[in-house]
């Protein structure tokens, strides 16, 4: 029986906002709590370490029925940039930083950013893309390697 | 070399029909065989404990190429409810409860829900929104050390 | 402290091109690391393995908005299609097989594929409605006890 969590490694598949800041919440949390925390961004999720993208990440409303909005609605020109601004806006009241910042703070509290090979492959990316704070590209093997001893958690 | 799985965490991030209810598969799961369950609802996961909502949930049409439906057809206005009505009706047949009285059941047979601290401060939400399953609103550091020995599973 | 993961235990979830590759990407490295493989479709993910629907798999165009296309272009017919066709082609220059073929190989390579029992019976399927490489339909129980020591995925 362990007494305490050593380590997660969260993985980011998601580009939205909503998809995003869980993942930069846990790992924040984690940390807070000293627990170590890797960050690995595959697929959609990329767009979070991506430095053109990373603070124009949106929410997504359609396919969500969470955002109590009917298609038509939310499918209009605009309404995601309205949603995006008022969780941002929310976000902001509530001291929970923009994306890029949030990195940052992650980053600089011990946190660990890898982005998956596989992906950066297939969207042709090099480490030129990615926000400073990005450690490396490694392959899946190699994020295996690094979670042996921790909770992985796939957002 | 352990046995048998002593707790599953579960996080619920998602508030459409198909996100929440593997969720609470799982979680009824794991308390059939013994297996200690908390769930954790968070972002619009917490639709899903919210008492004017949790019985509304809907499936979603649009941007989940699973439903095999056109998006102009999926955009359509009744379309989800259409899709919730056929699922609902499903899960009836099947014996799978409607979300409030299976959280009922999940929490008499000693499951624990919990509400997610940041998620419930950017909704503006209290207890007094949530259904009285609820344990109590907790944060990312706590939940973590509710999950010590638990697999943590994020839906 | 373990040296080295065991076993992963990878549940499908989506029916999308974008939620089936990241789970066969795991299971295909962990394999090539050694580690054992499960693979557990469920919902919409059982379209991974259903031999009429595997090779057709789309991607999301709508409801993803790290596809950067505005909803009402992605919404058109024939968008999700040419999304589909660009991930494809991409995917065929890296060497990453179609799924039928993907899953062929992870089977293969010693990688078992288990399909939900709730989630069958909630869409009236068999086995016979499954790609051959499907060892069992089985239940969240025995999908527990087949993950006792795996890092459980859910994607």
């Amino acid at each position: 029986m362990a007494d305490a969590i050593e380590k997660v490694s969260i993985i980011v598949s998601k580009g939205s906002l909503e998809g995003v800041y869980p993942a930069l919440i846990m790992a924040n949390g984690a940390r807070m709590e000293g627990i170590e925390a890797d960050l690995f961004f595959t697929f959609f999720g990329m767009d979070g370490i991506i430095k053109k993208r990373m603070n124009n990440l949106k929410v997504a409303t359609v396919g969500n029925p969470g955002m109590h909005m009917p298609t038509v609605i939310g499918a209009l020109p605009g309404m995601s940039a309205f949603a995006t601004k008022m969780m941002s806006k929310k976000m902001d009241e509530l001291d929970i930083p923009p994306v890029g910042e949030f990195i940052e703070m992650i980053h600089d509290a011990g946190g660990e950013l890898y982005a998956c090979k596989a992906s950066v492959d297939m969207f042709g990316l090099t480490m030129e893309d990615f926000c400073p704070q990005v450690e490396d590209i490694i392959s899946v093997g190699q994020f295996y390697e690094r979670s042996v001893n921790a909770k992985i958690i796939f957002t």
